[in-house]
């Protein structure tokens, strides 16, 4: 079990009655839940910006018709074998695939890999969604 | 077969320069399969502005041991289910996973399904990714 | 003098170290303080995402060479004027210049004038950046 | 004047109507127009990723009642006086003020002078807009 500390926290009340409404809005069941997701987030996006590993999925829609496409993703993914965790694959309509494939790295090296795969003829869209690093949540 | 047309784009030299240093920098082997990227990222940021069917995937990071929680996820992502594709599931360490929802719908309407998720207590993370509309990709 | 009120909250104590580094790195005095800037900034997502009225600011670069480029963007302003509030110029080299607009209005209003100045030939680049509602900071 | 080359691109004929509507909406008068802009977009986010000596304006809320918290700013700036080309500040309210300052560095020093204004009890809100590198536009 996660050690739980309690602290205090003082806020003008006409923003904290502002944000009891955002995450009554949002569905949270109490402002120590927003709070740390808020947290989590702004840890997130500086393990971003420092380069750190972090865990985040490359989108790709793509047309699996086009010429030899599929054995080129293939073979792009296996060169980047560490990097890749998993894959799925959705068959959007009868030529168009959306792949997701959950990563872990460092950011940086997460973007030139979602640059590689975006950039072969026949991938229609690709994009790196960072989720955030593991260690520190 | 999709149609192809083609036509002529006027552009300062030196701007020129510095896309084609980028484009090499990131793989694509001609100026036309950048430039279409680029065009159905202009595309799918729109869309996603005016609130059209996108897809996506909504990102989640928990903590499995949390009581109930597997449970209220999988209920919550029922009474979802017109929205939700399929799903990926990440063994992260002992504790923890990372859940990869891949989703279809109005905008507006994914964005709250990942608050609601995310929400849940022992959720760490979550974010909804949009990848794009795909009518006119 | 705005009213001040103090609450609890609870949280993990290895979540809340790595987020007393960050604090620490970014500057901040106190948690409450740091805390009370993530909450803003979630105010003002949720803003923008739901089309309030914002404040923020329209940058462009543009050439004041380019014929009759300054007299087509006063023009524009001036179409726009309840929603400008102020101007800013840098003479950034020669032949370039960043002009900085601050406006308020409706977030859908303030992304159509972007739009507008930013098409004009001899614009180079334009962006609205949102700072976030007023009304409940 | 700037030299301009003029080259062919090839497209599929419904992404290029999809493209074509999306460029009336936004008021650009020509493909070549719209596409310079997409361009130097990517540059501008690929200048940033990299670290290069980029433009933008740091936008600051803040509460001008809040006790020698305009010294603090102005100290502040005048620290980072080699970063920060000019300022304009908007009175909204009896309280509040929303000052721009327009910026020019390599994007982590910048990234750092907005937290660092950011974290000075009384400000509201903070944050870095870049605008783009200007080398290569």
């Amino acid at each position: 079990m996660a050690e739980i500390v309690r602290f205090g926290v003082s806020m003008e009340a006409e923003l904290l009655r502002a944000f009891d409404e955002l995450i009554e809005k949002k569905g949270y069941t109490s402002r120590s839940e927003a709070l740390r997701d808020l947290v989590r987030d702004a840890l997130a996006a500086q393990a971003w910006e420092e380069g750190e590993e972090i865990f985040g999925v490359i989108l790709l829609f793509y047309d699996h018709h086009k010429r030899e496409l599929l054995s080129r993703l293939t073979e792009a993914q296996h060169q980047a074998h560490p990097h890749i965790l998993a894959t799925l694959h959705i068959h959007v309509d009868e030529d168009r695939c959306l792949e997701v494939i959950a990563v872990r790295g460092p950011a940086k090296e997460l973007v030139e890999l979602a640059d590689r795969l975006r950039a072969q003829p026949g991938v229609l869209l690709g994009r790196l969604c960072p989720a955030g690093t593991i260690g520190r949540l």
